[in-house]
């Protein structure tokens, strides 16, 4: 029998970074939303998927059963809460593109909506995540209104060395998962 | 004919306090809200209700019909948003009784998330709403923890005397409705 080299490890790139891979954007978001409030350093929630309830039954007395109901568009960002006393709010995009993130994928409201959060003084962002490279990008606002801008007329979209440039790598590990507070740290200290 | 004398409007109390009365108060709130938001004063909203989804159906491609889904306790308060460059967090409570407000109707992890936010640096409250008198009251989280803790042993419920003592009366109007922001600014100032 011929004993093959163990090399596997070798192209086991780094080990948390793999064992994220696959499981939902969102879902890594909030297991890190649990963990700083379990920490009692941040409180940020995502919230409630936004539904037009149209019917409900009650096949008992104390169950409401929605029979009817429709998803309705966000007029906000998919996350919001309080970390150092500042208001933080922000939203979630993936690319699955590997050189560029495509600006279709962001709701003009929800531009809207972040650029009038800077204005009165929040932290307002989105993470993106490259899900080739398996990185995760915090681009603040500022920045992402220039691109907007520039979509009205070139490129609707942001290249990956753009996102490096004017966006924080987010550290991804264990616990938490996507360590986006380390990155609003440095953009703090800006 | 007999002419009877139009003295009708003599017992019409306060205008725009009778317009308000029956509205439901959330949608008051929610136009409050709105009037902030187009003033560029604060961006506070609504979270959507939090809802299970069981099952979708797509009767069309583009369309997605929920068939079941159920209700579920929310895990935050149900207003959040930014004013002034503060985190603000708050619910909506009514009270039919004249006389006090049960504090069975605000959820135990809804008074947790609220000693919360204020940790953190934020304005935590709760509106509460006296059908009966009419008046809108902002009760701080400070003074709402000290009757939480009272009703450990001893009485279950806020009394409207309390009510006045340690909260700020918000006043009701056209636009907004219910001038909730002003009160904010009282609480600052204390």
């Amino acid at each position: 029998m011929v004993k093959y080299p163990t090399i596997t490890k070798t192209f086991v790139k780094d080990k948390t970074s793999s064992k994220n891979r696959g499981m939902a954007f969102e879902k890594l978001i909030d297991e890190s939303n649990a963990f700083y409030r379990a920490q009692n350093k941040a409180v940020i929630h995502k919230k409630p998927v936004p539904v037009q309830i149209v019917n409900v039954d009650y096949p008992r007395r104390e169950m409401a059963k929605i029979t009817e109901a429709y998803y309705q568009t966000p007029s906000t960002t998919d996350y919001n809460g309080i970390y150092k006393g500042k208001y933080i709010d922000f939203d979630a995009k993936e690319s699955s593109v590997a050189t560029s993130f495509a600006l279709k994928n962001i709701h003009p409201h929800q531009i809207d909506h972040l650029a009038s959060i800077a204005k009165h003084g929040g932290i307002a962002f989105i993470l993106i995540m490259f899900k080739k490279q398996d990185t995760v990008h915090l681009l603040p606002i500022e920045p992402l209104l220039t691109f907007v801008k520039r979509a009205e007329k070139g490129r609707k979209s942001i290249t990956y060395e753009e996102v490096l440039t004017h966006g924080i790598l987010v550290e991804q590990g264990y616990r938490p998962s996507i360590d986006y507070i380390k990155a609003i740290d440095q953009l703090i200290a800006r």
